[in-house]
Order: structure tokens, then C-alpha cells, then sequence
């Protein structure tokens, strides 16, 4: 934990453990330095508020904070994992609009592209366009899908084989733009503590992104849960 | 002319003329839609105002409206001509400071590369690249030289073999962001006239792009000197 490279937790032979990402959220007690710290409310249940520490509020954020979603814009979201389903959530509480209102399910469409149909719903390209998978080949689809003058693609999926972007210059110079962030944008110490409010204020919904709770005994049937498909967020207790 | 894709323009066969752009600026008269038409202050020298229609505009606005940059950041260009230079001064009104300050030729670098260079010269990278020549590799180049988390590039070259612009989805999704422009990012009816006045004001240095006049019928001694890398911008007289 210390700035150093040092870290305050050994084993039960005196080996060194490190952290992950600064946090290890898998133990019952850390130390982490102050820079992982957020307040938040404390009448938000820490059931809820864990979610804000990343997947809900990398979506949310990417939409509120990064591509700054306009009220009346359309979004394509490529990838309807928790990621993808906050983004459809940081649209709705920017366009005070229902939400997701189309499903394209890509191996249904026979002959067409899902940029083309994406292209014809949207009457020529959607405003904004969310990657959440992590595959260059649908980051290029989203960039096809977005709208040609001013169509933002936003990149938050990890693309998972290293492989590169590859996307038409004449287009990025006729206004489209490729942005991306591994946080949504969000400054943790200032953004979580508004949407935590946000939640208590009943404009960001949450809960229902948690499909799933286990003990800590259970962690890896969440990965399970996870790999399967079947859960968005699994709530893991220490003390069940 | 007339938006149904006729003309008002015959040759003396009666063939059609159509227009270039929209525009047509190499004729002494012509017509043209009222969307082509911009008013700016009189007082500013049409000779001078000329410069506003496109090259300088883009350079500009692209600094100024597109990127928006700000005070103390950090502005490579690669290819300085009208529009890379015009950049500069984009910056530079943006910026407040003198502009211009460091400048780098490919050939005398031995083995490092331009990006290389760019990333120790600022510390870790430009907060903005603008590719003002047009090749897919350049781009890259202002790609790799922005700074890591949050460096932009901008695209303003019209890359002259169609080819397509790879780039590291990972830095991307680290908060690097790539965006373009045809005209920099201005409306011209709001826009142009802004920047008149600040010609007019002396905020804007236009005069010094101007470097040969020709007339009319010395158009080719026009482009003739554009392609020897001679000339920045040169005013052809209609009636000299």
C-alpha cells in the first residue's frame, strides 16, 4: 500500500501480498492509501455503494462526465453488461428520457451489418456510441455506427486481444470523434459523492443492478455467476 | 448554384459550369447561395478577409473552437503550412503567449522519432497534436506524441491516399481522444465574423500569411509557387 512499492500485508510465512489496484477488495480489513478513499453519504447502504467504485460508475460516468450526453441525442451501446447497462442509466439521468428502448440482437439480422442497421434507426448514425466489450473489430462497428459530421465513439471495453483501432481518417476528419476512459471520466473524490446523492435522490437507479449476493465462502460461484452471463453485480458478504 | 444540383453558369458552348465548393472563387463574378455568404466588418481589407474562408479559419478554429485549448498546455503541429501555422496562431489566442517555440525537422533527428522527441521535449507528451499534412502515418505519429491519459489529436490533413488511421485502442481507453475537422470546428455565419474583429483588434495576426499577390492572369505562378513550398497564401487580384 505505501507509495513506495512497499505493502503493509505478509502471509502467514512472511511473504509479501500486494494489493490490486490499490484496493483488494476480496479481505475482511485493508489499509489503502487516502487516494482510494471516498465519502459518501452514509444513508447509502454499502451494499449499494460498492457499486460505485467501478463497472456502474465507469458507464454512468462515460456518459454523464465523458461524452456528455445531450437531452434528445441517440446512444448506441455496443455490449449490455453492467458497463453498458450504466451507460444506458448516465443517458437516461442526461436526456431525463425512459432509457433503452431498442434491442439489436446481431444474430438476427441476416445479411445486414449492425452499423447498418444502426444507420437506418437512426436515420443516419447514432450521436454517440459506447463500446463496452473490448474488441477492436466492434469498435470499428461502433465507429461505422456513429453519425457522419459529429458521431462520438466512446471506447470503454478492453480490448481483449491487444489488437488495434483501425478506422477511416476521412471520416474522423469530417467531425467524427473516438474518445475513451477507463473511469468514465469521473474524478472519484468529486463524481462518486454526486451520484451517490443522485442514487439517495432517486435519479440513479442501482439497485437493480446487483442480480446476485453471496458470502465470501461462495466468491467463486459469483465468477461463475459472472462467467455464465447470469449475474451484472453479485453483492459478496464477509459476514454470511 | 440552386440547390436542385443546376447552375447558373454556362461556357460560351451554353455547356454547364458547375461550382467548386460551393463557391468558385476563381471567377471576377458569380452567384452564389445564401449559405456561402458571411458579412464581416468592412474595415477589414477584402484582400485579408479572403483568408478567412477557408485555410486560416481551419488552422485556427481548430485551436480555438474544435480543440479548445487552454492556457499553459502543450500544442505540436505537424506541417506547418497555412493551416499548421494558422494552428499556432490559434493556440496562441487561446493561449495568451507568444507561440511558436520549438521546432523540430524529421531529418536531423537521427535515430529517435518525431514522437520520441515530442514526449521528452514536453514531459510526457503534447495536451494536443493537430496533423495538418494528410498521411495516415503522420497521424499516428501526433497519436503516439500525445500525452498519455488525456493527450488529444487532431486530424485537419486530408489523408491524400484514402488510407485508414490505426492506433491503440488501449491508449484510447486510457483517455487519449482523436477528433477532426474539415473547417476547424467553425460555424462560419457565427464564427467568421468573430474573428474579424479580432483582426480588427490586432488579437489575430492574418497579415503575415499572405506572402505573394499575383493577378489573375498569373494563376499559375499562384499554385506554381504553392507546390515549390514558396508561398503560404497568395492573393490573386481580379483586377491587376
Amino acid at each position: 500500500m505505501p507509495r513506495d512499492d512497499t505493502t503493509r500485508f505478509r502471509d502467514g510465512d512472511g511473504n509479501p501480498i500486494h494489493h490490486l489496484f490499490g484496493v483488494s477488495s476480496f479481505s475482511e480489513y485493508t489499509v489503502v492509501d487516502v487516494t482510494q478513499v471516498v465519502k459518501v453519504d452514509p444513508a447509502v447502504p454499502p451494499a449499494t455503494a460498492c457499486l460505485l467504485s467501478c463497472g456502474a460508475t465507469t458507464g454512468v460516468g462515460a456518459a454523464w462526465k465523458l461524452a456528455k450526453v445531450e437531452p434528445g441525442s441517440s446512444v448506441a451501446i455496443f455490449g449490455l453488461g453492467a458497463v453498458g447497462l450504466a451507460v444506458a442509466e448516465g443517458a437516461r439521468i442526461c436526456g431525463k428520457k425512459f432509457g433503452v428502448t431498442h434491442f439489436i440482437n446481431p444474430k438476427e439480422l441476416g445479411e445486414k451489418t449492425v452499423s447498418q442497421v444502426i444507420i437506418e434507426m437512426t436515420d443516419g448514425g447514432a450521436d454517440y456510441c459506447f463500446e463496452c466489450i473490448g474488441l477492436a473489430a466492434l469498435m470499428n462497428d461502433a465507429f461505422q455506427s456513429s453519425r457522419a459530421g459529429w458521431g462520438k465513439t466512446i471506447i470503454l471495453g478492453v480490448e481483449m486481444h491487444g489488437a488495434p483501432l483501425t478506422i477511416s481518417s476521412l471520416e474522423i476528419l469530417h467531425g467524427k470523434c473516438v474518445m475513451g476512459s477507463l473511469f468514465g471520466g469521473v474524478k472519484p473524490k468529486q463524481d462518486i459523492p454526486i451520484l451517490a446523492d443522485k442514487y439517495l435522490n432517486k435519479e440513479l437507479e442501482l439497485d437493480k443492478f446487483i442480480t446476485h449476493e453471496v458470502g465470501l465462502k461462495d466468491i467463486n460461484t459469483a465468477f461463475d455467476l459472472l462467467l455464465q452471463g447470469k449475474s451484472l453485480r453479485c453483492t459478496i458478504w464477509m459476514d454470511k
